[in-house]
């Protein structure tokens, strides 16, 4: 983290103003921190400073003013949208020692943490006190809390709990002024002007840099049960979704194609089935009692009676239910090797079975030698497709190919009301799809607070839209 | 709604370019509609129109861009902060015409409606289909959904449901500059750049006409009791909202002082202990199996053995249930005769014993011949403060010193963390101590983004703040 060379004079003069400041130009450093999980952008940031508090961020926010250098504001770096890509001269503005957690109250149920926090440290917290931050996914080890506000993060329990917005009590924040702004006061009721928190969630690190979070917490989930269901079709589907919401409370309900099953199989799952299927649920829902055991034997069998489903297991224990899970979970992992491009889009949970069915034909005929691989959250009208680069493509011929199913997917998704983005965020990946998604009036909207609030453009630039 | 006098001639340029838009400028509508339930401001609108669809409505907008004329968007006016008040030449456009009910689908579970449903008719409309809309108070018969979503209104639900932010999963506007934007598709997952639906939710107006909202709707709530107890202190009132909260499903849970139970009893409720005590709660919660009775019995033993509750009563029927519950919510009619002054005011929860012990003592220091009336909802931290215009008092006088109590409470709520408006909104009545509650750098901010939606500040002027 030391770095011998001499540097540029701008960071000399952020070096006289922050002498404790952690900053570095290290090439490995500039490499690690200059990209996400996207691998498309070459890193090439100005440095890397990794501030250790509030005030240390807001004196960087207002040296970059002065000099008209850009920040990237980095987490995790989970992302898979480039939203946190440093590819242009930026200063990387780390959160990553910015980990701690603050304080917690437990008549309140909130816990304040900083924002550089890993998720799973944040559910282990939560747990201490006997409580849940509910919002899970994959990335949970890795990825930063500051991260999942800027992106409105979803995941696995969306159905049950909500996105990461209906857990964000209060924000501090620093804007591209330098500003330092506490939003909301972690109030539950408070009508009492815009509520600039809200503006600041989902906003990519463009409006400002997310420091401090108050976070709500929830009671521990009930005792539940993990169910594997192997279905004929999507319209099926559809129909389990219905029978499963009406009798039961579901935790999680999700989808994975054969093509998946084939991926997570082939990478050392257990078979769960004899024969093939082309769809498979993952749902978990409470239990605990009689009744509600029995209305999950009542919703299964109601759904094979009525040829629904193919077949199904219940999970027996713990072990069972993380096996199960993990063919569902284990997806993202089986594929990694084979380079996939992901897309994750949403419609309204009706449109469900017309977007697929278009999207599915339009992709064989177009693509007929893609292995296209479909998971997703139907309960939030939520799907991610990933397109495998077959093994004797060139690499930069399947990237032209996939943007090009990309511009598709916008296409259909302008058609049927949905969104280029449902949890990943737009970053630099989605930005020349967002005009399928957002009217050219909100998008100059957008272009207009962001002048409000970072004035002279440094936030992020080039992430979202172009200023 | 006829008008046979001879109108100014830009009123007659908006006739002309809407022959059949419904606009009148009768004294007695200008009265009618040119005021909400305060009562402080004399109505002086330029006229009121009564658009009947969203062209219109954006039609009036551009119209009123050309002419330079305000708008006063207008719903149910029964806002107590004068946010609908029209007083100075405005045009108010009341959305009390378009008052239908669009579409509901099964599969999403979402209600679209115009904007100027009353709250009880999308009530009733959820009901329909077998579903509910879950937030709800008193108002609910006059109120309309457009001004609900105008003050991100909360109400008696809030601690189970949360505020009506939750429920709104897509919103039409018209905004300052007269453009329909359709925001967020009433898609549960879309992080696709700034949530424009988040910051029209509770800005009053300022930044758009809410002309249409696609609602989300819930499972009607399990079987419920409901328990009144009196308490002998608000610390008490705390632990027993802990114990309740631990080990039940909480629907509701508020509280009112003697006070408050003393003018109910006035106004012809029933006495419901002998004795008098310091504290009240009515709470509702989940039943509907033994476990749940068992654990409401337990609570409520826990709290007698422990000396938390002096009393209290369980219903036996909903009829019960319901005269339980007029005594908390009679609260308002019976003070209405007083000419009360109201406050609407949050904190954290954890900070509502030591504001609510200042506060109190406060305003028996100052002004001890004031009969002050305490309620609120303990699970929101929200607390509604009426004080009753004594007999004797001169009005104006009386005012006078009212705004004296408001500053005082301002300033408590600065030093506890506090909001002026939990959920009535800033308007006019709170607009001179919205500095307790936001600092300055973010009202100049709200300053900013209003400039943005809202390029001629035509859109409610001086309300929440002044441009």
């Amino acid at each position: 983290m030391t770095d011998p060379q001499p540097i540029d004079a701008r960071l000399e003069r952020l070096r006289a103003q922050l002498p404790g400041l952690r900053l570095t130009t290290d090439p490995a450093d500039a490499e690690h921190y200059g990209r996400d999980w996207t691998r498309r952008w070459t890193p090439a940031p100005l440095a890397v400073a990794l501030p250790a508090s509030v005030d240390e961020v807001a004196t960087i926010v207002r040296w970059a003013v002065d000099e008209g250098v850009a920040i990237v504001p980095s987490g995790g770096r989970t992302g898979l949208s480039g939203g946190a890509v440093a590819a242009n001269g930026e200063l990387v503005l780390s959160l990553e020692r910015m980990n701690r957690v603050l304080d917690f109250d437990a008549v309140d149920r909130a816990l304040t943490v900083q924002a550089g926090i890993a998720l799973e440290a944040v559910h282990n917290a939560a747990r201490e006190h006997g409580l849940v931050y509910p919002v899970d996914f994959a990335a949970r080890g890795s990825c930063s809390i500051g991260g999942n506000i800027a992106t409105n993060a979803g995941g696995i329990r969306v159905i049950r709990y909500g996105n990461t917005r209906e857990w964000i009590a209060g924000l501090k924040v620093v804007t591209g002024a330098g500003e330092v702004l506490e939003l909301n006061r972690a109030l539950i009721k408070n009508s009492s002007g815009y509520d600039l928190r809200q503006l600041m969630i989902g906003s990519e690190g463009t409006l400002g840099i997310v420091v401090e979070a108050t976070l709500r917490l929830a009671d521990p989930p009930p005792p539940t049960n993990v169910m594997l269901l192997a279905l004929p079709s999507f319209e099926t589907l559809m129909q389990v979704f219905a029978a499963f919401r009406e009798r039961l409370t579901l935790e999680a309900f999700e989808f994975f194609t054969d093509r998946a099953l084939h991926h997570v199989l082939a990478h050392g799952a257990q078979k769960p089935f004899d024969e093939v299927h082309p769809f498979y649920v993952v749902t978990e829902f409470a239990v605990g009692d009689e009744a509600k055991e029995a209305a999950a034997m009542a919703a299964f069998e109601f759904c094979l009676e009525n040829g629904l489903v193919n077949d199904g297991v219940i999970s027996q224990s713990d072990a069972q239910a993380a096996q199960l899970w993990r063919l569902r979970e284990g997806i993202t992992e089986a594929l990694a090797k084979y380079k996939p491009y992901k897309n994750d889009v949403s419609v309204r949970i009706s449109a469900m079975p017309a977007f697929l069915a278009e999207t599915q034909a339009l992709l064989a005929r177009e693509y007929p030698q893609f292995d296209v691989v479909w998971f997703g959250h139907i309960g939030d009208g939520n799907l991610h497709i990933n397109v495998l680069k077959p093994d004797d493509a060139d690499y930069a011929v399947f990237v032209d190919q996939c943007e090009h199913v990309t511009q598709l997917l916008s296409d259909a998704l302008a058609r049927h009301g949905g969104s280029i983005s449902a949890e990943h965020g737009i970053g630099l990946v989605k930005k020349p799809y967002l005009l399928g998604t957002r009217s050219a009036a909100e998008i100059e909207l957008m272009r207009g607070i962001k002048r409000v609030l970072d004035p002279k453009g440094l936030l992020n630039p080039g992430k979202v839209f172009d200023a």
